[in-house]
């Protein structure tokens, strides 16, 4: 193939920003394939979407050896030779922890599971190497130690660049950094995790020693809350919606909607619906997506989407960011309620406000 | 001496900012000794402006081996003891570097002179311990791992808790980071610099990556550029000012004055003067130490004082805070015009200013 | 291809030089590829000037991905082949972090851009590898740990036997030795700066820690100050000449030429032609080269040329090195009148001038 | 005893230099007590040499434990604290290796006599530290790793600033630099070395990588060769010369000298007495002196001295220092015909001999 062929990247005023300690920089939306690429979309609509978020300044997109056991990274990698993608104009990730099978080591993160994972998942892409390897989940029956230097070896061998975790704790994320310094290794660059107006513990709190003292990054995923920040399930459950379609595997969201505290959530969505039509003139979604992007701790934040609509007014929620004032982040706060508590310095005073905390 | 005769110490309001990184807590103002205690102010008057000091939150005692060849230590030492101020209320910071000899090895930072300077320093402040050891100047014929292994020597001996440089440039702090790593020693926490509405390149720009880096803290001398930014030079030398009382120290500065560059800061003070006095109802000098405390990386702002009045009038910087707004900010930095230049990426796009720079 | 095909290499009296702290040896003068090869200077001239260049001892040709947006690279790559020059013969050079392309990650110092733009320039040139892979300027978005990390990769990989800095400041070099002690990783042996006789703070103050501390090498360029110290800007801008044909580019160099300090620069500049034609029986060019070349720390100068004559007339400074001799360099001082002052000891009396310094 | 009894130290024109890679300053003459004080020397003798030192410039007092059993030190200390001289203003060394008695632990550099040995060094000196402690010689029955660690325990007691060599091997040296990169510890700054124009090999070609390596100094002994080189042999030994008077402890270099190699000495000496006195307008010893003194790497020579006219005397070598022109060292060269051969390259060219070695 020779150079022109290439599709011209143009990020089209998409910002980009670090992700965490490291140079490489990714768009602000991410496109992910998480439950879609492979399984249920497959074909010319990824294709399609991955078009769109291209052109549309978005040219980093997220998927894993286990989403639709492997399917999804055949299909991106379909679609970026089809499209003829430059290798150099695209950050790609992948992760490493579900795999394809079912043997004992088949999952995980053993030194085993990781090197043939990563390759297995190469191969399925199409790519010599991706940007950032992740471990999709913490493995506590693995020594950290080989972890830490499994995911080296990947990267040594020029099979990735960077590696990031998924969904770990913030514990797990110290511990791979107390072994990568004793042993002089690379430790994470970033923590794919879930971050959204209802769940904000984790990555607001917890994280907090993390991002000062390692400039952690966060790619978030759900930042939708499975949808239901986007609005729809304020009167009740669509037919040809994700819950409905995959009750199973939603069971427990849907059960907690009917009790009190899942009452209390629909009546948060519903007052941020009312904030965003009429305040601030955007969809549910857009405010939701939005807020999160808002985090400076937040490197990108990773869309799903099943048609080019859906892709296309979500990435709208950039100009929302600006109209998030310290006055709409109140009312923001007022209409949430749950916003983590400040660490207790047991009495020590406070450090003044005009100072480096 | 029985515990209840130590005068009891009082924050009154005054903020207190961690000293770099490190977890000591320092008054946003504290008292300097430099160039008067011991010299053109003895006896009483030192004692009554420490006094004064101490009642209104400043408990922050800054001297050095070179201030009247040892006799600004001897003096604070003596009020001190007058005062019946307790030790672990105070900090009490010295430098070394000028000694107060002039043989070939009673000047610089050998490990001969870091020891011996700093036992005779605590010798004239009749103290066993200060609380922050500073290098007052780097010394380019030293060899950088001679400098840190003293100054840890210092701290292990008992003699200092912490360790910090005076007008050393940022290669050469990184120098010292870079042995202390090597070595696994204590690097320096602070760095006592010039920092005023007219000096800016050094602290805003050259230590940027540092405070980014290590969470340097500054302990700012000079906020008020030797008094230039008092206003009091607006409309000629008075006749009982600094710069006509020390016309030989102030020699190139007084000279400088009359000259185009001169007189272009003159104008500036003069707007300051305007800006402080009609819309923020505080005298120049507030409003120049108030700008400056206002940096998040200042540590400290060493105020100077002759009379207890100038003290009192100084401090009230505290309330000017919070009236530096982003647009009297604006203001003040079209009157200055001289912010320093960001540092060049060399055409790489510039970050998501919503993200972590 | 047989080995007895290779043009046969004789260094013919040019003087070679350790490259830094490293086992390499560089002629005193190298070829340069910027701005003419691959641009305004195609085909068979630059197939002549770098056969005239092997010829006469320059077995060394510096390059860079930005110059003409990766043609340089082809160009020197395509006449390396043509010329039949043996591999081991030369020493290549290139630079990485202007790219040939504008995407978010397509510039600087990020492991992805190091990496994949090393890859791009070896393909290029046509090479297994570089000799000495340049860092071409800082990127201070970047943590110093990927990017030295990511040259030792290109290292490891065998891409590039050493790597080396460009328009870094001192500090930046500081903190990758930091890093690279830290890690027990290669540090950078050299620094391609600009220095000539009219542009000296850095080579010649700034990094003179550096020179003692880790016997740092410098490949400068730009040693005629874009021409400005061939002569033939004395009497006017020439039509041909590189400030006429590229007034764009040096906009500003033309502009402050016609200002005070432009027009002191010039009446440098006349007494040093008469100095070289009366005195030394040289050309101005000749004596601005052999000057920075009379530097220890000078590695090589790196020589551009558009024409065969221009390169071996300037080749001709060798012989004007032993003419500097004590007293000339001294006139050559009155004429310039900007030796860097010394670093200030601070009072510390000044070392035996027998003594180690 | 209060401060202005002190006698006041004025360095008078003395020249300083740097001790190897230290930040103390040594006079490059200083004064030692081998063989002398305490011995054939006690008393008020010793006292009036080291005052007329002392107002001479010389500062430096360098001791053992092993000179006359322990009476140099107990002089030397006698003498400081009548002469009233303070402590900072002075450079005191010793030496530990020898002992003062006879036990199977009573010498060497096991740990037990290093700590042991410098307490009664103190001890008999009446101070609380020295600057510099010597180990005399090598002990090759003890691990190096025992030698520095107790040197190092030494410094950190804060019973010496600096720990140093005597007559150890440049692999020795070598080795205890090893010891103290692998264990973050201080390792040794100088060499107290023979050097003289009849003895070369060792402090001209075998410490040369550590002179380049470490910055390694030397405080040099025997700068006269015993005497030799004063010129007073030229004719027999006098029977009040040093050889005569301590006739077994020479017995070998007298022997020498009657034979071929002693009498080659012995022409060349005087050769260089015609040179002293017909050129150069000095005696030989001078001549001597400021040979060794020429080399950059000597830190200090060190002088002995009987009488004080000696001193003054041998002190105005400091004259002919200038004096040692190109060509003058040149002629001494071609009378000594013993310089060093050069390293071999094994066929490898040359450097050029503008850049740095």
């Amino acid at each position: 193939m020779s150079t022109q062929e290439f599709a011209e990247f143009d990020p089209k005023g998409m910002p980009f920003r670090r992700l965490g300690a490291s140079g490489l920089r990714v768009p602000v939306f991410s496109l992910g394939g998480w439950l879609t690429y492979g399984q249920t979309v497959k074909g010319d609509p990824v294709k399609e979407i991955m078009k769109i978020a291209f052109e549309n300044g978005i040219n980093m997109f997220d998927t894993a050896e286990g989403y639709a056991a492997g399917n999804s990274e055949i299909e991106m990698g379909r679609v970026i030779r089809e499209l003829n993608l430059r290798r150099s104009d695209l950050i790609i990730t992948t992760k490493i922890y579900f795999g394809t099978r079912t043997g004992p080591n088949d999952k995980g993160l053993s030194r085993k599971h990781i090197i043939e994972g990563t390759k297995a998942s190469l191969e399925r892409l199409g790519l010599d190497y991706v940007d950032v390897i992740f471990a999709h989940r913490p493995d506590s029956t693995v020594p950290m130690e080989e972890v830490v230097r499994a995911f080296n070896w990947v990267i040594e061998k020029g099979w990735a660049f960077y590696w990031a975790t998924s969904e770990w704790s913030a514990l797990e994320i110290e511990e791979a950094h107390h072994v990568a310094t004793r042993l002089n290794l690379i430790p994470p660059i970033a923590e794919q995790c879930q971050h959204h107006m209802l769940h904000r513990e984790r990555p607001e709190k917890e994280y907090a020693p993390l991002y000062k003292r390692y400039d952690l990054g966060t790619t978030v995923w759900s930042a939708l809350a499975s949808g239901l920040l986007t609005g729809k399930y304020n009167d009740g459950v669509p037919a040809d919606s994700r819950f409905a379609t995959h009750k199973d595997f939603f069971k427990d969201t849907l059960d907690s909607l009917t009790k009190e505290e899942g009452l209390r959530k629909l009546e948060k969505v519903k007052a941020l619906t009312a904030l965003a039509e009429k305040e601030l003139g955007c969809t549910t979604s857009q405010l939701a997506l939005a807020w999160v992007a808002k985090f400076p701790t937040t490197s990108t934040v990773i869309l799903g989407a099943t048609k080019p609509e859906q892709l296309l007014e979500n990435i709208k929620a950039l100009e929302v960011l600006p109209k998030l004032t310290p006055e709409v982040l109140q009312k923001i706060e007022s209409i949430l309620d749950n916003k983590p508590a400040p660490v207790s310095t047991w009495g020590r005073p406070a450090l003044d406000k005009y100072g480096k905390q």
